[in-house]
């Protein structure tokens, strides 16, 4: 019999879903301490880590795993979700790109004053799109991308090519030619690889480029990415994400006219979905069967 | 020799285009009197019709050639241009459609205030898109909606299958299905059948949809539109064309809270686009062969 110990934004839902779902030889317990399996939204979970004496397996809720792999109490498997943010991360993605290429904004206000003015305005057809990270989530954004008749570029570690990509490379590499690239997505985790990645020498050769980051804002030289704002070297950075959630009231990025900023909504997790994941996944564990979507303590992903 | 006379707002770079092309046994004239070809924006041809004494073919630059139908001189070949428009109407489509869904606006207001508020939302994942109208730029906007994970109806005259479509109907089986329906698209042309068809009767299943027109204003009746967005039947309407275009002052679209208006501008022709298309076109009149993109004036599309 194991324990299973629900700590998250939205542990009533989950406490719900475990309870019709009668997965075998599983008990829910309110103590942490007691409990071998946690369902849990990380950063509710890294502060009680301390507490985990029985922990063997933690089944994150969020894609993103980083406040968990900080912490130094690493002796339990890690498994995330995948595969279920793709689909959110394009709508977000485009609609934002779209937003702005369509002049949604700029209409509206002119509705507001009855005024009938077209915009001039270029199609994504032959875009270049370039994607950091080219797992599940970038994948299903080149997919829509393709869609739309625009050229991705995807961007790994080593340039490993990827199916859904028209062309793979390092960040170096793309560092280089970004002076091509239309729009420019981040999906990056945050590693100590990825520290502060996107800086002021990474944006040189940028010429009026859109920038989106649904990864995490640890990825971003904020104040280095001001000036390439200012510099004319990004035309617009639309940030999902920041290096301080919720964003300070006095940071800069509230009142920059070419900054948009959302609060971390890119993709969220339903719980009915991540819930679906953890089941399967609970089968594999309770069968004695490698899990599902494993994070390599070391890499960060 | 063919004598060709150029009429659109672009005339200057379509004569540059001319120019610059070449084309066999052609010459430009500006006199529309003894063109046998016209390269013509459709409204500002119409009235010109009457001087058509040479007129053996019409390239309109629209894909919408309803002005040019409703003239009673008919006695010419009329092509319109095709494929280009797809692009740029799922663009529009998916601009306004996601802007919603992911409440870009609300998001905008709330940074004004530099307030950090996430929105529920869900995912068009699942959710059916009803597209009528099944040619090329219907199929191009269901082929977008896959990406995204919509499921996709559509609806032609006589409900025959089309490959891009999940579904295919009639416009009076939709009706009584409208009920399931998340979004509707019309890319309906103006003609004698289609005239006011979205009217009271047509809305009575709806719930909460969101209607988006990139056809032409004149397959819907306007106050009973307005009927049913203030009855809940409609959610939201995004209108990019109008009975009179542009829309007058007073009209109570402009002001409606859950209408947006935009200036006729879901796809506009690209000169270098129509061109290529036309010198394509040109080559087989040249040829004698028979043209591409003619247009049916009885059936009006």
């Amino acid at each position: 019999m194991d324990k299973i110990y629900v700590i998250s934004e939205h542990a009533e839902t989950y406490h719900q879903l475990l309870e019709a779902a009668q997965l075998p030889d599983l008990a829910i317990t309110s103590s942490a301490e007691k409990a071998s399996i946690w369902l849990a939204d990380p950063p509710l979970a890294a502060p009680l880590l301390p507490n985990a004496k029985a922990l063997r397996w933690l089944q994150s809720t969020f894609a993103g795993t980083d406040a968990l792999i900080q912490a130094p109490y690493r002796d339990y498997q890690l498994t995330n979700v995948r595969g279920i943010f793709g689909a959110l991360m394009a709508e977000y993605v485009f609609g934002h790109i779209l937003t702005e290429t369509r002049h949604i904004g700029q209409y509206a206000k002119q509705q507001a004053q009855c005024h009938w003015q077209p915009q001039p305005y270029q199609s994504l057809r032959g875009k270049t799109l370039a994607i950091l990270g080219t797992g599940a989530i970038g994948q299903h954004i080149a997919t829509v991308a393709h869609a739309f008749g625009m050229t991705v570029v995807g961007v790994n570690q080593v340039g490993r090519p990827v199916e859904a990509f028209d062309q793979t490379m390092t960040l170096s590499e793309l560092q280089q030619t970004l002076g091509k690239v239309d729009v420019l997505v981040s999906t990056l985790p945050a590693t100590p690889e990825t520290d502060k990645c996107l800086n002021t020498v990474f944006w040189q050769q940028a010429q009026n480029l859109l920038f989106i980051n649904v990864g995490r804002g640890a990825t971003v030289d904020e104040p280095a990415l001001i000036h390439a704002l200012d510099d004319e070297k990004l035309g617009l950075a639309v940030l999902d994400v920041m290096q301080q959630e919720p964003l300070p009231e006095q940071h800069p990025f509230w009142t920059h006219p070419n900054v948009k900023v959302t609060p971390h909504i890119a993709a969220v997790s339903f719980p009915e979905q991540v819930f679906a994941l953890f089941a399967d996944n609970y089968h594999r564990w309770h069968a004695g069967d490698p899990l599902m979507y494993q994070v390599d303590f070391d890499k960060g992903y």
